[in-house]
């Protein structure tokens, strides 16, 4: 015993002594934190820092404990030094200035954010949150900085459409899943009357899976549909959901199924956006035609989106599931849709 | 470097990791400081568990770096709950209710305290300031609950009379150091006026060290003056300044400078309060006959107390050359003092 | 109408707007509020002072608009300085010091008090209730400062038992009304469980009556109850319930009932107490033997004391009834009780 | 004295019981500012308004003393809700957006408001304050949203360009006043090192006047400058400042001198900006040629505008002189300037 621990004090690196020293002064987390950004950056042509990221990922990921965090509800009514760095870092569905930012912060939406105390005017992580009635198949409309508000008593489902982790520097620390819990929690005590929690999320490895298999020739796709879906996919009138005859549509619907439950890295989704959701322990429940129509979107998955559903009830099993044997839990329809796919 | 690094991984005990999962549930900090509170208290017959003790000790240590923690000042205006902690900690000269606590938040007191936002109305440690004209010599008008408000512009001293920890959990997490230097910092700013920052320091090693002298053959105190030392300090009416001969108090003045500067502990000196100060870069002024006539006082260290002077200027550097060498630094009436001592 | 005009501007006395003015300078609130304490104290020996209180309490009427004060919930977390005026102020039920302060600060007890944004450490009113099962008819279980701490959330029933107006100052501006009224919504919206609003109040001027009854040639009492109630209300040992014989104690419930309902002053009853509740469109609920067997309790109402119920739903209807007939809307119970009463 | 009384009870309008009413529902307040706001705006039409106007101006200036207002630093931490506001409301030098709004809050720049508690998100005043080096004499660069931030520490000057009501229904309400005074209260403390506070004023009236002068026949101005001032002042390129011959500016400024200090409203000046820094204290130190050339600038009084410096030593004594008087306090400079001028 006393052996292992003079040798866990001698293998322990002393700039992790260092880097505390370093958090004692004035502004020292926020510096450490921009020192692993850069530290980060440089990797790929300096490889020979990636022990010292790895020291102040480790000293980070410790201190950032999700226990150390405080949710805080973002509105119109926070400090604009909070919102404009909303504006500056929203990654997944951009927003448009202070007349955008407004909308998204209305009485029928939601915004929440971890803090740390010893950065208090930085947002760690912020997740937006949509109130609808029924579970929303567009993010468009969700996305619309003039559209009606709506009466957030009169909603049913809270759909998550956009999470955004703000700090480089604290990249593989895990402050979303913990978020995400805390977030539901939350809308259940304050608006009691909602019955579904559930995404509205991109599928960015899609379209690239998608075309690898439209080159293969042992594919999942015979000749003449990949042909058609090539052409389509190429125009960007491709977008009107009106466009595809119904037979190449339910076939991309079928691959993206297949592509989601089928396709891994070791024993998980390869789709990185699944493995977040499904290791919180949610359930994969809709796959939505052309829900979003815009460029990005049409290059990323073919204009697909995905809902994943939060059980509060379930969430802790189905974690448990998926990290025992990687399986993707997904509604009976999806599965369905899976199994119309095989290899030609 | 690789292979280091899965050293590091093979021995970081997997109750690191445990203990940061606990930390995520609510209330979780607080357990965990408790636990090792449970965890030091049964050190003794149970040692095996003197691991868990350091690996809680290390994480806590991280988690509660100075860096992390808010220095606040507490006054008449704070919480009850707040407030009633410091009737219940102060371990140095305890508060008798609140009238008296009430009368060490005056104008002419300061109270300050580090707290962390896990634990928001829980002091860490706390320290208590008297705003004084001249350097205090003496402890119990400090503590008089009754004694008249003086107006805090006309002082030129803060005297810091009492520094409590208050989490027996953080046991050996260094706390104090900053919180002193971020009070003589707080102070300079808010009362410019001020001139000096010093302590009113109990001594609490010397009588202990004093009597294992007097008992000892060849010791620095003759026989004759033993007796009369022994004497003295086992009536109770010797707490009476006047009582002592005066060829006496100058004896057991000489005695207390020669233990604070030469005996020695390792390199540093023997006093664990002394070490304290010393190690942040204070400097021991003066000592003072019968500051603390009461019988924990005389029971302690024969009444004497000592200023120990925090000059901010100085601080790095003393602290600098104190932990290379252990020298007491220390003004030259005590130096001359301590050299009145030798071997008999 | 330009002519009423004008004679509203001769007849305003120019000391309105000198306190208008005196009201800009800091503290210029706090010292006209004390400045009418003073006048109205000096009222009966210079009643020429009458004018200047009089207007001070126009300015102060309307400065004190309940529109403008601010509902805070007060317990063990809130400042000191507000704390250490509960105590000073309670004016009801003596509060014994902190110890006692603390226990009717906790979980089955609520302190609600109204401030206003120029005093902000300084309740103007506050209200004490209790979370109770049933109402209470006891008053000695809700001050004992060592009681066991109940269940909030199995409590059926919040008791008011006590109102304190903390400014003489602004003695006749009515705050009492709104705080009760508020205080009601903010505990229905919290506590949705509670049942029962109701108080538990004193009958200040029963005792007196009662005297006045029983010293009467012709009176609603005959000689020999009368000789047998006064000798029992002289003795210490009557405050223990059981002493009295059951006649007795039903006669003094019976006049009290009728006290309550039949005495009046103009068209409103006798009772200030009474007064106020039934104003505020409360109901008279209960009349509950030796509810206050302190010696203050027994001097004032012979013990007794009422359950006064306030129903969100009846307040205004009740209210209304009241103002135009003075009508004291009670329970059958008590209506039945007051007709045992008749001229002897 | 008693006849007095009830005279006063009787002509009290029976509608300012009804407001203090209105008052105690929530959102009454504000309510009342807006049916104030109304009823003003309709007083043309329906000239039998005007008592209700009256009434609630009465009660509103009760209500809005400044004894009850706080006083609020807006920066980029302010919220939204009231940063919108500022957007919104600011009348003197119109904020264009977001990207102005920031750079009018940067370090260099300070901004303050009044707030009521009844309205806590509703700015009442605000006024805009530039730290500078020097009293300026152009606004432009004071409004020049993308010019370089300078430290404020090496400021000695704080120049009040913009002071903006934002309540219609406060109309008549004295709110700029304290608002002023009580800036330069904060500034001096915070920034210990400002010497000159002054503002950058525009001169509303001078325009107006000078083409009634222009026009008359008998005048201070012959007919030849006549006709050159009026052509310049009609032609676009007029706002350069080296456009306008020497002996014209020179004429100008004089007239400007002559309109500020001798044409008066009763025994007050004509010019209202110039009736408000007066009354509040202030001296007229400079008359500014071409300091706001634009549009606007050139339209409302040729481009010219004042320095009115606020010496706090002197705010009391000069206001007294106002009043009693009427004299404007000035430079000698701007005396001698005034002198130059006599009816031709």
């Amino acid at each position: 015993m006393e052996n292992l621990r003079q040798l866990q004090q001698v293998v322990e690196p002393p700039r992790q002594e260092l880097f505390r020293r370093l958090n004692i002064a004035p502004g020292g987390t926020r510096a450490l934190i921009e020192m692993r950004s850069h530290v980060l950056n440089e990797l790929d042509s300096h490889p020979y820092l990636e022990p010292i990221a790895a020291d102040l990922g480790h000293l980070l990921a410790s201190w950032f404990n999700s226990g150390f965090l405080t949710l805080e509800r973002i509105d119109w009514h926070s400090s604009a030094v909070v919102l404009e760095k909303l504006i500056a870092y929203e990654a997944v569905h951009q927003i448009q200035g202070w007349h955008d930012l407004r909308r998204r912060l209305e009485a029928d939406r939601r915004c929440y954010a971890f803090f740390h105390s010893a950065l208090p005017t930085e947002p760690l992580i912020f997740i937006e949150v949509a109130l609808t009635r029924g579970t929303s198949d567009l993010i468009h409309p969700l996305l619309d900085p003039d559209a009606p508000v709506s009466d957030p008593e009169s909603a049913d489902s809270a759909i998550f459409y956009s999470i955004t982790n703000c700090q480089p520097g604290l990249r593989g620390v895990p402050l979303g899943s913990s978020l995400i819990k805390q977030v539901v929690e939350d809308l259940r005590k304050s608006l009691p009357h909602l019955k579904t929690y559930a995404t509205l999320s991109p599928i960015p490895g899609f379209r690239k899976w998608l075309g690898q298999e439209l080159s293969k020739s042992e594919s999942f796709v015979n000749h003449a549909e990949t042909r058609k879906i090539q052409a389509l996919l190429e125009q960007p009138e491709s977008a009107e959901r009106s466009k595809w005859p119904a037979d190449l549509r339910q076939r991309l619907i079928s691959l993206c199924a297949f592509y989601l439950l089928h396709e891994k890295r070791g024993d998980k989704p390869l789709d990185p956006v699944a493995r977040f959701h499904l290791k919180n322990g949610a359930r994969l429940e809709r796959i939505n035609w052309m829900a979003d129509d815009s460029a990005s979107g049409i290059k990323q998955s073919a204009g697909i989106m995905a809902n994943y559903v939060y059980e509060l009830a379930d969430l802790q099993r189905n974690h448990e599931s998926y990290t025992r044997s990687g399986k993707v839990l997904s509604s009976a329809r999806i599965e369905r849709l899976s199994r119309q796919i095989s290899k030609s």
